[in-house]
C-alpha cells in the first residue's frame, strides 16, 4: 500500500475521488462494553486497545478511507469533568489512540484524522485564550505521532469551531472541521452557509456536518453550507457523517431531545438500504468525503462503499462476505428467503417494527 | 479464576445458579463483515481469528458463563453446499473456534460448549446413519480440544436433534439441546413438551428453545417443555436462547419469514430494557441458562447480567461502563437527559420507530 | 313492493337468499346528538322521530331487508337505572319505535324486527322469573304493533339469551338471538357451539353473534356456533352483526376494554372496502343474515349489498350514488385521484392514519 | 327566537361573538347514500330534502349559528360537466337547498349563507365576464329566497374568489370568503397574507380558509392572513372552516394527493377531543367564525360549541345528550369504562388505529 499512502486526504478529494469515512465509535463501543453513556470519554484506547483496534479494523475492511482517532471528548476539561478516568491523562489515551488508528491503517489504505471536539471550557467561558489552549495541548499530543490530517468535529457553535480550525492549522497539515447542527443553524442562529464561510476563512480545507440528526437532514445543511461557499466566491471540500437513525421528528437540537436518546434507539436504526440511498443523495449533492457518526456501524459503512463502487473503481475487503442487495440469499434454505435475492426487493421494502403498541414518531424534548 | 473453572456447567446449574448464555454470533459478525449472510458459515474462525475473539471478549465482559465455539452450520455436508468455503475444511474451522473460545473462556470464569447444528443432511435423507456420522465427524474435531460441554442446537425436528444428543453422549461429556421451534411444536408437529421428553430420553442434560422467536414467545415455549417434563417424571434443566428482535406476528416458521429477514430487521430490535423483562421472566418460569441468539449484541448480553445481578452475586466486568438504569446521564450535558437517568422512565418507555410511512407489523410469508 | 313482503325471515332465509341487517343505530345516533354515551337508551324515539327516522330510512337504502326496532336497553330496569329519561315510559318508546321501524319498512321490501337485548336485572340477580317477566313485557309492548319477527341480541351470558328466547317464543313469530361474545365463549365460559345449541334448543330459528368484535372474529365465532349444532344435529339459520371497527388486540370482553371506547374509536372505523372482505367471508362461511353493529354506518351497509350484488341479483337504491369499486373517481378533477378508480387500488390500499405520535395497537384494559 | 334573529352576521362577529359554523355536508351525505362521489354535486336538496334537512338540523341541535346551503358545486357549468343531474336545473336546486335552509334555521337561532363555490369555467378560460356571470346566474337564484348572506368558499384560486366576492357584493348582502389553501399561499403562490388583503379590498366581510387540511395547519393559514391584513391596515372578521381529518404529511394541494382520498380516510378522523383543541387555538387566534368542512360531523360541531360554551354563555341542544368530557361514562357498567369519566383521561389519551399492518403517514401523490 506504499505508494497509495503517498495520497494525502487533499489530494484525494482534489483528484475528485470519493473518501470513504468511518463510522460511529462512542456508541458501538458502548453497546460492546467499552463507554460509558453519559460521560462518553474514550479512556478504552488506553484501557482496552484490542476493542478500539477491532473496530478500526471494521470500518477500514468495510472501505473506509479514512480512520478517525478515538479520542472523542478526550480534553483535559472534559475529561475531568466526566470523572469517568481518573488514573489516566488525556495525553494518554490521546497518544495510544493514535497508535491504534495508525496501526490499522497501515494494514490498508487508511489515513489517521486526528479529532478534536467541542469542550465544556467553551460552554462555560467562552473564553478564547482558554479553549485555544486546550485544542493546542491535545493538538501538540497527536503531533507527538504520525497523523495525516486533523478533524475538528461536534462543534454546535461555529465561534468554537473556528477556534478550533485556527489553532490546528498551525500543525501545517489539513484540517476538516464538521458542525452537528440542522438546516437552521448552530446554537447562536449562525446559519449553515455563513458557518460554511467563516470555517473556510478560518483555514478549513473540508466542511461539512456530523452527528445530531439523519442523513437527508445533514445533506439538506451541507448543501446550504455550499451555497453558501459559493456565494461568498470560496471553495472548501463537502464532508458529511450523519446519525445512522432516522430523526424525522427532530427540531434544532437533533436526538439528544429524542425520548428514545441514547438507550433506545434501536428502532430508528437505519438498514444497509437506506444508507445506499443516503450515499448516492450525498453524492449527488456533491459532498465527497461521506462517512457516518453514531448509529452507523460497520456494515453501514460498507453499504456507503458499496453503492460508490463504481465511482470509487472497487469494493472494499468485507465484501467479499457480503453479496450486493442480498445475491447471497440465493444460497437460503427457504424458496421465499431465496425470492429476496434481488435490490427491488429491498429498495421498496417498508420494515416494520414489531412493536405495534409503540408509535412511529416521539414528540422531542426541546418542543 | 482456576478454582472457580473446576465447576462445570451441571455442577452450576444443580447449585441452582444462573448461568449467563453469550449472544448470537452469527448476525453479529455479518453485520462487523465477517460472515456472509445467506450462507451463514464460521469460516472466519480461520479467515479472522481476531474477529471471534474480540466478540468472544465481549460476551465474557458482559457476564456470559458459557462461549460457545463457533461453528455454526460447520458440518461438511453444509459447508460444501454452501459453497462460500473452498480452501477451509470443517475441520480446520472446528479446531480453530474450539482454540478461541478457549483463549478467551480462560480470560475469566468461563466454560466452553462445542456447538453442533442442523444438517442439510437430515432434510434430504432421514438417514439415522449418515446424519449421525455427520455428528460424529463434527464430535471428534472438538474431543481434540479442550471444551466443556456441548450444545446441540437449531434444530427444527427434534428426531434429528435426538441422534445428535445420542452421538454427543458418548463423549461423556454434559450435553445441552435446544430446538429452534414455536410452542405450537417442532416441524413434524410434535409439541414441545413431547419434544423435551425425547430429548431428555435420549440423554440431554440441559433443553430448551434457541432462535427462531421473540423472548416472551420462547419462554412460552420452554414453559411447556417444563410441562412435559414434569409430566413424565423426568428432570432436566432448562435454557433459552431467544431471538433480540420483537416478532410478535410471527407464526410457527418464525422469522425467517418476516419480510424483514435477514437485512432489515433493525427496526424490531430489542432495547437493553426489553432484555431486563426477559431476562427476569425467564427467571421466573425455572428457566436458569439464560442467553440469546441472533440479534441479541454485547449489551443485551449484560442486560441480562444486570437484571439477575441479586440472584448471582455480582455484577459483569462490562458494568464498569454502564450505569444501572440508565444512572450515567446524571453526567449528561442537557437537562432533559439527566431526567432520564431512573429505571421508571426506561421501564416505560415506548420507542418509537421515526418510521412513519413504515407498519408496526408485517405479513409473515409463511401465512 | 306488497308482493315481496308476503315473504318473511324465514321463507327468505329458507329459499337461501342472502338477508342484509341493517347497521349500528345508538353509536350512530350518539354522533348524531341524539343518544347519551354512557346510558345508551333509545328515548329518541319518541323524542326526536325524525332522527330515527331518517336513520332507518338511510340503512333501507343501503340495501337492508331488516329494520331493527330502535329499541336498544328499553326494559323498564334499564331505562330507570340510567336516569336519562324520566318522563317517558319504556312502552312509549317500545310502541314509537315499532312505528318508526313499520313506517320506513314499508317505504321499500323491509321486515321489522323488535329487539330485546340485556337486562341489568339478570346481572344483579340472575331470577329467571324475573328477568322473563321483563322480557314478557317488552314483548308485549311490541304485540301491540305490527312487527315481522323478533331478535334477542347483545347478550353476554347464554343463560339470559335463553331464556329470552324462551319467552319471545311464545309470540308465535320467528326468533333470532345473537350473543356479544368472542369466540372463547360466553362471559361463563360456555363456548360458542354449545351456546348455539342451547339457544336453538330454547326455540331461536336464528343464532349468531352482534357487537364487541370486529367482524373476522365474529365470523370465527359464528363458525364455531355452526360447528356446534352440526355435531349435535341441529340446524339454525346463521346471522352475523359485528362492530364496524378494527379490535385485533381484544380479548374476552371486547371493545369496552380498549382505551379509546367510546370516545376515541375513529382510528379503528372500518373502510367500505373492509366491510367488502367482511361480507364475502362471511357468506364463504355459510352465514346469510349479514348486517353491522355499532360502528357500522349507511355506506357500510351498501358496501354488503354492493359485494353481495350478484347472489341477491340487484343493487340496492342509494347505489345510485356510488360508483362501485370507486368508479365515480373517473369524473375527479385531479388526475392523480381519477387513477384510483379501480378495484386493485382500494382492495390494496393500506391506509395511514395520520397520527404518527399514536400506536398501531394498544392494551386492553382487562388484560 | 324572534327577537334573536334581528343579529345578522356582522351584528354578531361585530360584538365579539363566537360564531359556530356547521359541518361538511358533502361527504357526510355521500356517506348516508344521497351524494355520488367525484361528482360531489348537491342535487340531494331535490331528490331526498329529508335526508338534507335532517343533516341540517343535527348541526343546528349541535349549535351552529349558521346553516349553509346546500349547493356545493351547483353552478350550471358544473352540473352539466358532472353529468350526474340530467333531469334537475341548477336553480331548482339552488332554491330547494335555500328553502330547506331556512327551514330549519327558523327552527332555532340560525343565520342562512348561500353557498357559492369554484367553477370549472375558472380553471378552463379564466375569463372573467363568463365566471361573474356564473355567479350572477346563483346569485340571483338565492336572491329569488330568504338568506342571510353569502358565502364563497372553497377557492383554489384568489382571482376566482375575488371575482365572486365582487359579483356578491352586488347584493348588498354582507360576503365571506374562504380559500382551500395552504399556508404557502393559492395555487398561483399568491402568500394567504396577501390573497386576505385581495378579497378584502374586493369586499369581503369574512375571510378565512375552508377545507383541504387539517384544523392546526388551516390556523396557521388563517393567521398569516390576519398579519397580512394587519400590515395592510385592513380589517375584517376571520373565519375557518378545515378539514375533519389528520393531515400532517400533506403538501400544498391537500387531502386530494393522499391515497386515502376518498374512500378510505377513516383513521384520519378526528375525535371529539381532536376538536376541543382545535376550537381552542382557533379561538386563541382571533378566529371568530368556527367551523369545519369534510370531516366534521355533528359531534365535531357540538365539540366547537362544548369547548366555546363559556365564551358563548350557552351549551347547544345536542349537549343534552353529551356529558362533557366523558362525564356519561359513569354511568356504564364497567368499572374500568367509568374510569374514562374525566377529562384529563381524553385529553391525553393517544388513540390507536387498530391497524398493524398499515403505517401511520401516507406519501401524499404530488410530491
Amino acid at each position: 500500500f506504499g505508494g497509495k499512502k503517498l495520497k494525502g486526504i487533499l489530494e484525494r478529494l482534489n483528484a475528485g475521488e470519493v473518501v470513504v469515512g468511518d463510522g460511529g465509535y462512542v456508541l458501538q463501543l458502548e453497546r460492546r462494553g467499552y463507554v460509558k453513556a453519559g460521560h462518553w470519554t474514550p479512556e478504552a484506547a488506553v484501557e482496552h486497545p484490542e476493542a478500539v483496534r477491532q473496530l478500526h479494523r471494521e470500518f477500514l475492511r468495510a472501505g473506509a478511507n479514512v480512520l478517525q482517532t478515538f479520542t472523542f471528548y478526550c480534553s483535559e476539561d472534559k475529561l475531568e469533568i466526566s470523572g469517568n478516568v481518573t488514573n489516566i491523562t488525556g495525553a494518554q489515551i490521546n497518544e495510544a489512540a493514535c497508535d491504534l488508528a495508525r496501526e490499522v491503517a497501515n494494514e490498508g489504505d487508511g489515513l489517521v484524522a486526528g479529532g478534536v471536539s467541542q469542550t465544556p471550557c467553551y460552554l462555560n467561558s467562552q473564553n478564547e485564550t482558554e479553549v485555544k489552549a486546550i485544542f493546542k495541548k491535545q493538538m501538540d499530543d497527536f503531533l507527538k505521532k504520525d497523523i495525516d490530517f486533523f478533524m475538528a468535529e461536534f462543534f454546535s457553535y461555529v465561534e468554537e469551531a473556528v477556534w478550533a480550525v485556527e489553532v490546528l492549522k498551525t500543525s501545517g497539515k489539513p484540517v476538516g472541521a464538521t458542525l452537528c447542527i440542522s438546516p437552521e443553524g448552530d446554537m447562536s442562529g449562525v446559519p449553515p452557509g455563513e458557518c460554511a464561510v467563516r470555517l473556510v476563512k478560518a483555514g478549513a480545507d473540508i466542511v461539512g456536518v456530523n452527528c445530531h440528526l439523519d442523513p437527508l437532514t445533514c445533506i439538506r445543511t451541507v448543501k446550504l453550507m455550499k451555497e453558501g461557499l459559493e456565494k461568498a466566491g470560496l471553495k472548501a471540500h463537502l464532508m458529511i457523517q450523519p446519525l445512522g437513525f432516522h430523526t424525522p421528528e427532530c427540531n434544532h437540537s437533533g436526538y439528544l431531545s429524542l425520548p428514545e436518546f441514547p438507550f433506545a434507539l434501536e428502532a430508528r436504526a437505519m438498514t444497509r438500504w437506506d444508507v445506499h440511498k443516503y450515499a448516492r443523495e450525498a453524492y449527488n449533492a456533491g459532498i465527497r468525503y461521506i462517512g457516518g457518526c453514531c448509529g452507523f456501524e460497520t456494515y453501514h459503512i460498507r453499504a456507503i462503499s458499496e453503492e460508490l463502487a463504481a465511482e470509487r473503481g472497487f469494493l472494499p475487503p468485507a465484501s467479499e462476505k457480503h453479496g450486493l442487495w442480498g445475491a447471497g440469499l440465493q444460497m437460503h434454505t427457504k424458496p421465499w428467503v431465496r425470492a429476496r435475492a434481488r435490490r427491488e426487493y429491498w429498495e421498496n421494502l417498508l420494515p416494520a417494527s414489531g412493536r405495534p403498541t409503540c408509535p412511529s414518531m416521539a414528540k422531542p424534548d426541546d418542543e
